[in-house]
C-alpha cells in the first residue's frame, strides 16, 4: 500500500544509512566528543555561514523544542507562540512541563500574524502576569505553510524591539526552504532568529535535531543541561554520522528538493482532480478536503493522516512526501483519487 | 590504538545493523506502533517469562532512569540509592530535575547493603522530611559488581515490607546475567523486582533501552509522559528494529557472553601479572590499580577511562570489554602491560 | 480618601483581630497541631455538612490554588479553566510552574459555558496531547458573577461523566454565597464538587485559605506537600485562630452580608445615577465604565483599581466593598459621582 | 505547663501585636505596596549598612530558603550544604523540588568545615555531574552553634574563589548574634555573604522572613518569582507592619537579647546540676542528654522537643528559649530536674 502518512515513515536516507554502516566499526570516544559530530557541527556553521555559532544535537523534536526554550527563558518566564503552534498544541505539555507557559496568541494559516505579535507584546504585564520571553514559529508550520523573507525581517525585528531571542522550530526546515515558493535559503535564516534547530527526523536520518544559536550564544553548560534532560546519547557519534552526511554535498537540500518536487506534483495534480484544500500549503504536506466517503474507499489502498472533520459530511486529511516517496507513488495516488472521485 | 575506554565506544553489533539497514526501506507507522516495536516487546516479555510486563523503549539511559523514577514516585517523594549509585553522581541531577531527592546511603562495592537499607527505612521520618518512595540498585553497579540471588531476594523483601517499589538499572544488565559469577538468569531478575531496564546501548545497539515493568504496571499514560520528556522517537522503528534483533535467537545474551569471556581473558591476564585491583569486579568493567608511570607509559598505546587517584603515586583506571572486543586485542593490551610492568 | 480599590486594603475584621490577640500569650504547638486549627477544621465541616472532609490552611490564594491543582494532577495532566481564570491570567504561571498547563477555553462573564466544556472534553486528544485531568471554576468569578445550582449542577454532573474532579475557587467564596442572587448556601457548595476553598484573606482574615476536600480525600502526605512548596506556616495558629473566629457564630457570612449589603448600596446607586456596567455582577466588586474624564476627576478623591480601556474614550474600573466598609463611605462615592457625572 | 518545646510556640512579640493592631483599621495597598514593607525595607537597609540592598518579605523559612536558592541557581546547578542543614532534612526536598539537588557534605556541629568545603569545590566535576553553584549556611546551625567572623570570613573567600554565592539562612539569626560568643553584629553578617534572612516567626512575629540581598541583586522581577511560587501575600501589609515593628527602637535585637540571657541562664544551671551536653551551643537552643527515665518524670511538668536517641537509655531533647520566656519559667525547669535528677 503506499503511504502518504508522514514523513517519518521510511528509515534514513540510503547516503545516511551507508555512513551509519561504514563507519559502525570505528573506535569513537562517546557523549558528541567523536570526530563526525566535530565535523557535522563545522559543516553547517559553514553552510549557515557563522563561524561563531553554537551547534548541539539531540535525538527528537520534542526534546529540542523543550530544552532551547526551557534553558533560553528566565525562571518563570512563558514562550509566545500560535495557537496552532506544535509546543501549544501536541508535544504533551513539554513546555509546561518545564515550567514555562506557552503564551498562545491567534495566527493565521499556522503563522504569526506581526500585528497581532507587536499588540500582545506592547500590552502591559505586571508582575501578577506571565513575562513573554521568547518567541517561538515554525517554519514550515504545522499547516505546511512558510513565512517570506519579509514576513520573518519583521517579526525578528519586533523580537528585537522588545529584547526577546527568536527561536525557529525547524522540524521540517528543508522542506521550508527548498519550496518553490520559498525566498529565502538557510543562510538568511540563521541571520534571522537567535536559534533555530534543523530537523533531521523528517529529512533523512533515523532521528536526530540540531539545535543551532545562530544569534545569541548557547545557554552555559549546554551538555549538561541537555543531559540532566535526559537527551545525552552515550552513542553521541549516531547524531554526528548522521549530520554529518546530511550536510555533505548538499545531501539535506537534495533531499529537500526531491521532496518538494513530488509535494509539487501531487499538488497540481489534486488541482487538476478540483479537489479542495484545507489550507494553501507550498510545502510537503498537503491539507485536502474529501467527502467523507471519498475517504473511506481510498482508505485500504492508500496511507494519509486524518486531520479533522471539515463538517457538511466533509474531512480534512494529511498527505505528505518523504525522500522514499516516487514518482510512481504519485501517480498511484493520483489514479486511485481520479477513479473514486469520478465514480463519487 | 586498542581500545578499552568503555562499552559504548562501537556502533550496533553486527546483527543489529543488519536489521537495521534490511528494514530501513519500509514504510512503517510512528512513534512505536511499529511492528518491529511490537514483536520486540512480545520477545521480551516472553525471554522474562512476564507476559503481562509492560515494556517500553526510549534512547538513553538517564532518561530511562529519569522516566521510571520520577513518574513512581508520588509528588515530593524521593529515591534511595547507594551514594556511587548512577542516579547520585553522574546524570547531572536528572532525577532532582524532576523534583525528587535522591536519598543517598552508603553502600558496599557500589551495592545496597541489606542492614542498612532496614535501618534507614524504618527510621522515623515526618512530614517534613522526604519518604522513601522507592530503592534504586544498579545490576551490574557502576564499580562492576553484582548481586547475589540471595542478596537481591533479601532486598526485595525488604522493599516489599516497606511498601516501596525496587528499580533495577540495568543498563548493563547482560553483562551481570552472563559473568561467570551469576547465580540468576534474566526471569529470576524480571521476578525479584518492581520495574527494570535492558540496556541497549551498552550491549550491542546504536542507542535505546527498554524499562521493563514485570512486577507492577506501568503508571497510566506512560507514552504521553514520555513525550513530555521530550523522549518519544517519531521513528520508533529504531528502537524496536534493534530491539527486535537483539532478543531473536538470543542475540543479548550472545553478547553478553561474548564479552564477559573476554572481561575473564582480560582479568586472569592482569591477575597473572601481579596487577591489583581496586574493587573485585566479576563484570566487563575491570579497575586496575598502576603506578602513574605504568598509565603514563601505556597512554600512547591503549585506550582507557581514568577512574581515579589511589594515593602514593598510583591510580584507578578502567577497562571495558564492549562486543567489538577480540582476543587479539586482550593478548595486545597484556603484552603492552607485561613489557611495561617488567621494565618499570 | 474613600477606599473602594480592593476587598484586601484593610487589616483583619475587628472580631478575628481580638481572638488573635486574645490568644497570643497562650504556648501552642507549631505546624497546624493547635487546638485552635483543630477546632476551625471541625467547625468547617460541620458548617458545609461533610464530616468526612479533609481541611487545611495556608497563606495565600496562588497558593492554595498551585497547591490544590498541583497535587490533584496526574504528571503532566492540565487543568481546565475559562480563559479569564485566575489561574490563567492572574498567578505569574504559578501552575505551568508546577509542570501542568492551564487548558484555557472560552467563558462568558467569567463563568465556564457547560456546552463548551462538554465540547472540549469530548474532543479527541491522543498522548500527543494535554489530557484535561480537572476542572477550575471560581466562584464568584474574577468578573464578580456566580453560578446558579442549575449551572453548578450541570457542570458537575459534566465533571462526573468525565471523571474529573470540580475544583472551585473560593477566594470570595462568601460573597458569592451571600448576594441576593445566590441560590446556593456553602452545603450545597461542597456538595457539588470535589474540594473547594474558603478565601480568608479577602474576608476578613489578614491572611489564609482553607483548602476543603468535600467531595473526594486529600492526596496523601498533604502536609509534606504543603511543606515541599514552602506553604507550611511554623506558627500555623496564625490560620487556625483566625478560622476558629470566622466560623464562629457565623461570623464569615455576617462578613459577606454586610458586604454583599454594602455592594447593592452601591450598585442600586450607580444605576440611579445611569452607570453603565462593563458585567452584571451581583457580587461585592462592580465594574463601571465611565468617560476618561469623570475618571479623572475622581482619581484624587476615591480610590478604584483601573481594569482596562472600554473604547471611545472610556474604561472600566472596579469598584470593591469589604469588610471595613460602610454606609457612609458609598454615600460619600456617590456623591462625588453625582457631582462630576453632573457637571460632565 | 511550662514549655521549652520551641521558640515558635508564642504569638507575636507585645510590641509587634500592638503594631498589627493599631494599624488594623488603615486602608493600605497589597502586595507589599504599602507604607509599613517601605519603611521595614529601609529600616534593614540602615541597620545593615547596605543602602543599595534588596529586601522582600515572605510568610515562611522554608518558602524564603526555597525563593532564594531556586532563583539564583543556574538551571540544574546544586546548592552545597552541610548534612546536617535544614535544607537537607527538613524541608520536605523543597530544594529538590525546584529541581536542583543539595549537594550535601560533611560538617562539625552543623557548621561547615573550610578545609572540606575547599576539597570539595577543587574536586572535578564534569558535564555528567552537578555544578555546585552556591553554599548554604545556616546562622545559627540547627544544632545552635554560631561560626566566629574569622570563619565566615575565610568561607565567604573560598565562594568568592570559586564565584559561588553564599547564602546565610537566618531563621534564627538574632539569637545568632545575641549570644555571649558572637563576635559579629548584622552588619557583619551582611558584609560577609551575598544574600541572608532575617527570620522573623521565631523571633518576635507571627510570620515573615526577610530575604536580604547585601552583597548581589535580587534576580530580576523577583516579586513574579515570589508569586510564581505561591508566596506572594496580597495583605503584605502583614510582614511589613510586623518587620517594621521589629526594626523600630531595636526590638528585633531586643527580643535576641532576651532570649539569649534566658538561655544562658538555663544553661548555666543545666551545667551546675552535672548535665552532659549533646552539642555544645551558646545560643537559644540547649541539646541536654538524659536518661530516658528522667525524661519520662519531666514529661507531664516540662515540654520539650524529643531530638535523638542517643544509646545506652539515653536520649537527647531540645529546651528552646523565646521572647516569651521569663526567668521564673527557667527557675521551675531547673527545680524540676534537680528534684528528679536528685532521686534518680
Amino acid at each position: 500500500m503506499i503511504s502518504f502518512e508522514s514523513d517519518y515513515v521510511s528509515g534514513a536516507h540510503p547516503e545516511v544509512l551507508k555512513r551509519l554502516v561504514e563507519t559502525n566499526f570505528e573506535s569513537l570516544p562517546g557523549y558528541g566528543d567523536d570526530k563526525y559530530t566535530v565535523s557535522a557541527r563545522e559543516k553547517i556553521k559553514t553552510v549557515i555561514g557563522k563561524p561563531e555559532a553554537d551547534v548541539f544535537f539531540v535525538s527528537g523534536g520534542t526534546q529540542v523544542n523543550q530544552l532551547v526554550i526551557s534553558t533560553l527563558l528566565d525562571d518563570g518566564d512563558g514562550v509566545v507562540a500560535v495557537k496552532s503552534g506544535h509546543i501549544n498544541v501536541h508535544e504533551s505539555g513539554a513546555i509546561e512541563f518545564t515550567g514555562h507557559k506557552v503564551l498562545a496568541i491567534d495566527g493565521k494559516d499556522g503563522k504569526i500574524v506581526p500585528e497581532k505579535l507587536s499588540e500582545y507584546l506592547e500590552s502591559d504585564y505586571d508582575d501578577h502576569m506571565v513575562r513573554p520571553g521568547m518567541l517561538y514559529i515554525s517554519h514550515p508550520t504545522e499547516y505546511g505553510t512558510i513565512y517570506s523573507k519579509k514576513e520573518l525581517c519583521e517579526i525578528y525585528g519586533i523580537c528585537k524591539k522588545h529584547s526577546i531571542p527568536l527561536f525557529i522550530d525547524g522540524a521540517r526546515l528543508g522542506y521550508g526552504l527548498s519550496c518553490s515558493k520559498s525566498d529565502m535559503d538557510i543562510k538568511e535564516i540563521a541571520s534571522m532568529c537567535d536559534v533555530f534547530t534543523i530537523g533531521g527526523t523528517k529529512v533523512g536520518a533515523l532521528c536526530g535535531e540540531a539545535a543551532v544559536f545562530s544569534g545569541i550564544r548557547a545557554p552555559e553548560r549546554f551538555i549538561a543541561k541537555i543531559k540532566q534532560r535526559g537527551g545525552l546519547m552515550a552513542k553521541g557519534r549516531v547524531l554526528g554520522v548522521q549530520f554529518d552526511a546530511l550536510f555533505t554535498d548538499g545531501l539535506y537540500f537534495r533531499i529537500s528538493e526531491h521532496v518538494a518536487g513530488m509535494a509539487d506534483m501531487l499538488r497540481n495534480g489534486l488541482i487538476k482532480l478540483g479537489v479542495e484544500f484545507f489550507v494553501d500549503s507550498p510545502t510537503n504536506q498537503l491539507f485536502p478536503v474529501f467527502d467523507d466517503s471519498v475517504i473511506e474507499k481510498i482508505s485500504g489502498k492508500v496511507k494519509y493522516s486524518f486531520w479533522e472533520k471539515a463538517g457538511h459530511g466533509r474531512s480534512v486529511v494529511r498527505f505528505a512526501t518523504g525522500w522514499a516517496t516516487e514518482k510512481e507513488d504519485i501517480e498511484e495516488l493520483l489514479t486511485i483519487l481520479n477513479k473514486v472521485l469520478k465514480n463519487d
